[in-house]
């Protein structure tokens, strides 16, 4: 493929679209841009485009490299200009018949607006002359010129527009003079609508060109170049050097777009909507973009050019009669819009896929000037995707590869109404999707309070800790100043489901004052003023794939909605996965929501949760600061019970599928006492004193806890919190399966191992309590005993772990972490700074590192199979709910992924498309270049 | 190999020793264990050995899988028993000059005291009597006979050897009361030594052989066993049973001895040193084992058996004249001597070193009894290898691979005297070597005074940090009550060649009273007393391979001395040796004391140290609290020449060899203020307030500093500092390379790097300053750059960071604590457990994990090299001085390690015998089990 092409870059460096045929297709993609390709594959479909011609990206890179156009791209470039100036019968840079162009960038992927374009290419005073003569429209011709100097010399030449914008303001005002307006009332906007452009007379224009051009001189000391050919070399040049600008790199980053790629440029033969009233211009979707409804829809505006539409200087009109009524396309100019329409669904059925045109009507006649997949709301994407495969249009595989997954969370969570007027606070990271609008608290408690008097609630908080559960489920949102996409709030908010900012580092929290400091930041950086919100004071959170947003007020939101398409398509991909797709998931609720969104099994079950409830806390308390094993077993022996009844309505609610137990993990610090209250209540429950209690507490302090005394190792100095937890566990499930609920099989989950030693003194701990439990209960079942993978050496030495542990979870949180380095809860202070500089092109806890990380999760599963063959292999990281994580565990052979319940939907699209891609990789070989 | 032995097997079980030649000899040491080697090599050498045989050690193996004597070995055992009795004339299990034999274990390694020994077996009552006309003493018959009856009832039967006590204590209260004894003032060991053994007539011990077989069988409800062939078989059967005793399991999990090893059994014909005036027992080392002088060495006792001479309930006398005067058993019994001497010096030549050997004269007559390779001290073990090259004894390879290294210590640093009596106080972990006495200081500013009034001082604090480093160089110890192996107290202590202890968690710390309270705890775990020290009490601290040891009041101590020997054999060492040995040293007086000990280069300057100086903290500060890049710069323009003068003494000091230079690492926040004081004086030096101060300091507190904003991270978002400390260094070498003294070639080293990406920003941050210094010094130096690989990721991407990195030094302590989840400050709560549980042989902060981290490590030199063949590769963590660990790094090919000053004679002999260990494995293929 790269041979084949570079074969193609010594033949041919300009590729013609025109009578009676274009050189290139939609094929080609890589080497003509987007833009590009598809003007040749419309001109190949015998729409009426207007012809031109592409330079590849190719000489994009070779002028990059040798900074100017290499030689033989000029030859080229006249030849191609010779032809189009034939097709039409105009001539370039002669004043008979002037032909003029557009220079525009036209890359493989989409990047609006971050390349640089240049129309009404090849005028000069003796040109423009010509034309005003033969248009019979000055007005047109100078318009044309002083728009064309203005954007040459910003773009080519270094002037900057504002120059040139400056001295329209100067004219508008003479103008306004003129008429008698009293200037001095009128702000610089209001100017602008009291002298709209077209009050502007052609000799203002004329003026204007000549003011423009005294600029340029006086600007760089030397004429404004007369020669169209200079013009046409130097706006090449400068489309190309646009690749390089820092917008675009900037874009290319962010966007994970290649810098190799490169850009094309397209050469066109100009057509006008702005030339007479027969004369429009307009940009359509062949469906709605925003319902997916088969349902023509686009905007235009007579006499006008394409930036017109896009501007909103003008308001466009509806094309069709439906929308617009009497304004409408459809009435106004009905043989074009026959015209239109019979294109649109020549080019739809031909590109089988949902397309966005841009269109201009030369004094009656339809020209395309760009077509493309058309962007679309997820609701969008579902719709089209299904009625498509309706329609016989696309396969069902081809419906499951055409959704983006993460877009299906505009259909599982609510949203701000994209619409709606708003005021932007502040900004922070996107942790758990959709919108949510509510009065501020700043306690737990509080939101709690609030709610139970049926307020909406948005807790605020610091950070959030196991103490503000309640709190956390009791609110609409949550929003933290600190804190990364895995900290406790984002965590947990994605687990019960609400919508949630994290990091919010703008924001001051002062807890006893009870209010939030907002700061808001110019550009430099200094901040430019400071908001104080209270308690109660409304706000609105929003979500969604472009990140966080803290809104003043109360915004107007749109629902949750699956739905019918919804269910359809999600069926479809259910038949395509080779994986399983299952949940974490602490409780019987949050399984239930799992289960209804298609979960087949809980992946992480993290008991530590249960203990957080309000009624264990202080039995935690209680097991933690006792100094004796004797002592621990009594507090433990009360928390048994407790434990147990979760187990088994988790059993019941799973019915027979499989639920992995991960046995305690997080620092025993994690529980105690944060506040005075709870330290009194402590000290009263254990008969010790405050002081003590502190002392105790203290002494379990970490330097790096999350590198410290938790997991496994717990069980290793306290083994029989592991044999309480055992008990519960299988105590449950053989009350259960007594009850003749279906067979439970328990997956019995070790934290944090690092060594298969750990795993055999666990295994002992459990196959003893199992005989014990298993001989009371006068039942036997089967049950499972594996561990995590989230230590490096775990993963390096899974061959010897595997020799215990029957199955492996990767908990991908913890080996990107340890793999990196990198505390999550800390790494907000640089991580930025790292995406900014392209260092990590993904939160490496949000997508997986697949060289670092990935490579450790691979081995892992290699290492284990060959010890364990066929060994059960999943994922209960964050990372089981992202797509692109998703894509590469189905690569290297994973049976299930985890992920929270409202991921679910998510994963299994993924999972679809990831074993739909693979398959196709096979049969296309290794093709891709 | 494991098939012969098992071809060995079936044929035989049971090796004879005795006339005409024994069936083994001293290569089969894994068979017959080393003692039954041993005494058949010397029965060979036809040295005097009494005959008898011995039950392999995979009859053990085989006797704990059928837990019973496996059934083709009584046979073999009764024709071994029945040439015996030939052999000595005399007969097991009759009267008629009866023989009786010991039963003793002896595995491959020596288990001293750990597995079970039976002696005089073969009694009876009608034996008994036999024996005591035969050799006209019943005291010594009946005396062996209640020693046997009480041995074998603990061992074989299980009852406790404190019944047949307790019933010899009543026997001798009989006797003093008899005696006219006033008995109640007497406690038990007071009455020991009145009424000693000997004093017990024939009758008395009749008396007691009636009474201890009335126990056994009251205990037991059945007899004695009468028949010698039963106890035989007993007695064979608990030896096997006693390779699985609890304490040998510890031993064996201490001294990392395999399980599957087994121990042999040794069956021998008693011979008695205690039958007569003219016979005698005694213990020899053939040179001395404290010194290693070339001179006889052994205690004996007359008419006393070989537990006498060890128990030390009579004290014996010097075997030669020289030491022993009159009562040397060179005068005493000269003809044994010389006999003894001829022997000796036999086996010292025959098994080339010094040996340990133990031998009892019967009626005159010698026997050895054991001989094998003596224990010896560090001092001893060089100076016995260097002299035994120099006689033709040994060749210098094998002089090098004897001395274990880690022995060097004893020479390296002071150590308190053995023979001292002293009082304990506590133990903590061994993290600086050496001994050291002195008054304690809680402080560092206290400890520095004190100093300074010329006392000595030992610097106590809960751990230390970079401020107390001045207090850390004036003291002569530092112990910590918390802290592991790496932390900053370790670190630095072991750097500056301080001894120190940490993590001596006993000890409880009031900085307020200035005291340290230690709790002595009882063996059940419960506090039996404290102890309270203030400041100015005498302690004295002793750091050795057993540990750290805390000692009441001031110890008498040996001194630190090297010598002769000792460089002679570091010279044979360094011929040998393939690895450089580099140390880490951030000063120019610790790079001198590094060289003196023949560093060969400086593998960690960390330039962090020297921000923590006095003078540089406070412009440390000024930077980290700026708001702006360019207050930040300010500061570091104030910071720059003093540590460019840093670099120039370094330079001086190290004349061309090479330094790598580490840029900054911690998290800045350990600059930060810690009192008062210091945030008023940071507030006076920056016109910020303390409160403003206090809120920026709490906003670099981070969850996880370990894993947090630190290493190149800080230059991602400041690359202000790195770009001074590169200049500082380049201004340095430039000068020191214009000044004539040599070729400077500085190694700039970035750390904790997890992507190419992260080097490649730093790279052109050296590259920029490296011009501008290089332009404005009109001088051009060849510098490399490198990183340290230190984290997971770094390792499994290392093809890719090798492409901007031209060196790697691995950080063996970071990618210990993230590869296994491991804070090393934390670890001190659970390593304890681990290790007992040997889930972990040795702790991976000393000695390399090669399993898990060692992976990382071999992984990321071979892709290392696969992007960049022939890269340098070092190692600058702590393992860089642990001679197991320089055993793997020289493995997998790394070109130095790197350690503290005082490990450099240490790496030095490690690395040497690594070099010859391989070259050894390879000549002798892959014949190792």
């Amino acid at each position: 493929m790269l041979v084949l092409t570079k074969e193609k870059t010594m033949n041919k460096d300009c590729y013609y679209f025109g009578a009676p045929q274009a050189d290139g297709d939609s094929s080609m993609n890589s080497l003509l841009g987007g833009k590009g390709a598809n003007l040749a594959e419309m001109t190949n479909l015998g729409i009426p485009v207007p012809p031109g011609f592409t330079l590849t990206t190719e000489v994009c890179l070779r002028y990059t490299q040798e900074a100017k156009l290499p030689d033989n791209v000029k030859a080229q470039v006249e030849q191609a200009l010779a032809r189009m100036e034939k097709e039409v019968g105009r001539n370039f840079g002669k004043p008979s018949a002037p032909l003029l162009v557009s220079v525009r960038s036209g890359a493989r992927a989409s990047m609006p607006g971050m390349m640089d374009t240049i129309l009404n290419l090849g005028l000069n005073e003796e040109i423009v002359q010509a034309l005003a003569k033969e248009t019979n429209n000055p007005h047109f011709a100078y318009d044309a010129y002083r728009r064309f100097i203005a954007m040459y010399s910003d773009v080519v030449l270094g002037v900057s527009k504002e120059h040139f914008e400056k001295e329209l303001d100067e004219l508008r005002r003479e103008v306004a003079k003129r008429k008698g307006l009293a200037l001095e009332k009128l702000n610089p906007e209001e100017l602008k609508q009291a002298v709209p452009d077209n009050a502007l007379s052609a000799e203002d224009l004329k003026e204007l060109v000549k003011r423009s051009l005294a600029i340029v001189e006086q600007k760089l000391q030397k004429p404004f170049p007369t020669d169209p050919k200079e013009q046409l070399w130097g706006a090449i040049g400068a489309v190309f050097e646009s690749w390089n600008n820092d917008r675009a790199i900037a874009y290319r980053r962010m966007n994970q777009i290649p810098d190799e790629w490169g850009t094309a440029c397209n050469v066109q033969a100009m057509v006008f909507g702005n030339l007479s009233d027969d004369s429009a211009t307009g940009v359509c979707f062949t469906r709605d973009p925003r319902t997916g409804e088969r349902e023509f829809f686009g905007e235009w505006l007579p006499n006008a050019q394409g930036e017109d539409v896009v501007a909103g200087t003008r308001t466009p009109f509806n094309v069709t009669k439906k929308a617009g009524g009497d304004d409408a396309l459809e009435v106004k100019m009905s043989e074009c819009y026959e015209e239109l329409v019979r294109i649109y669904q020549l080019l739809e059925k031909h590109y089988r896929d949902m397309l966005d045109i841009e269109f201009t009507i030369q004094r009656g006649k339809l020209y395309l000037l760009q077509c493309r997949v058309g962007g679309r709301s997820g609701r969008a994407s579902v719709r089209l995707a299904v009625e498509m495969v309706h329609e016989g249009l696309i396969s069902k595989q081809e419906a499951v590869l055409r959704v983006p997954p993460h877009k299906l969370d505009e259909l599982l969570h609510p949203a701000v109404n994209p619409d709606a007027p708003k005021t932007l606070l502040a900004k922070g990271l996107p942790a758990g999707p959709g919108a949510a609008c509510g009065h501020m608290a700043f306690s737990a408690d509080e939101a709690a309070r609030m709610a139970g008097e049926g307020k909406s609630v948005i807790l605020v908080r610091r950070e959030t800790s196991p103490e503000d559960i309640h709190g956390m489920k009791a609110s609409n949102g949550i929003l933290t100043a600190r804190g990364g996409m895995t900290s406790h709030a984002a965590v947990v908010a994605r687990v019960i489901g609400k919508c949630c900012i994290v990091g919010c580092s703008a924001m001051d929290i002062d807890y006893a004052k009870k209010t939030a400091t907002i700061s808001i930041y110019a550009k430099d950086g200094h901040v430019e003023k400071t908001v104080v919100l209270k308690e109660g004071d409304e706000v609105t959170l929003s979500v969604d794939d472009k990140g966080g947003a803290v809104y003043l007020g109360k915004v107007p939101m749109t629902n949750a909605q699956t739905g019918a398409h919804f269910e359809e398509l999600m069926q479809w991909a259910d038949t395509f996965r080779r994986m399983r797709i299952r949940t974490n998931a602490d409780k019987a609720s949050e399984a239930k929501v799992a289960m209804d969104f298609g979960a087949e099994g809980i992946g992480l079950c993290r008991t530590e949760h249960m203990f957080f409830e309000e009624d264990r806390v202080p039995l935690m308390r209680e097991m933690i600061v006792a100094d004796t094993q004797a002592e621990r077993e009594v507090a433990l022996a009360k928390l048994l019970p407790l434990q147990r009844a979760d187990f088994v309505a988790l059993f019941k609610q799973m019915a027979g599928l499989p639920v992995t137990i991960r046995l305690l993990d997080p620092p025993l610090h994690e529980f105690l006492p944060t506040d005075e209250a709870q330290f009194a209540a402590l000290a009263k429950a254990t008969g010790l004193t405050v002081a003590d209690l502190k002392r105790r507490s203290d002494e379990r302090h970490e330097q790096n806890p999350m590198l410290g005394h938790r997991g496994v190792r717990l069980a290793i100095t306290y083994p029989e919190i592991y044999a309480m937890q055992v008990r519960a566990i299988l105590e449950a499930a053989c009350g259960v399966q007594k009850e003749g609920k279906g067979k439970v099989v328990p997956e019995i989950m070790i934290p944090l191992a690092a060594t298969v030693q750990e795993l055999e003194i666990c295994k002992k701990i459990v196959e003893k309590i199992a005989a014990e439990v298993f001989a009371e209960q006068g039942v036997k079942l089967d049950y499972l005993y594996g561990t995590m993978i989230e230590l490096p050496r775990a993963a390096l030495c899974a061959d010897s772990l595997a020799k215990e542990a029957e199955f492996f979870s990767f908990g991908t949180n913890d080996l990107t972490q340890t793999g990196w380095g990198l505390s999550r809860d800390d790494a907000g202070r640089f991580l930025p700074a790292y995406e900014a500089s392209g260092i990590v092109k993904k939160d490496p806890f949000q997508t997986l590192d697949t060289e670092g990380v990935g490579a450790l999760v691979e081995m892992a599963c290699l290492k284990g199979r060959k010890t364990r063959p066929g060994m059960k292999l999943g994922v209960c990281g964050e990372h089981g709910g992202d797509p692109a994580s998703i894509f590469f565990f189905d690569g290297i052979g994973l049976d299930y992924v985890s992920c929270s319940p409202f991921r679910v939907p998510i994963a299994r699209l993924s999972a679809a498309q990831a074993t739909l891609k693979s398959a196709g990789k096979q049969r296309s070989g290794s093709s891709e270049v």
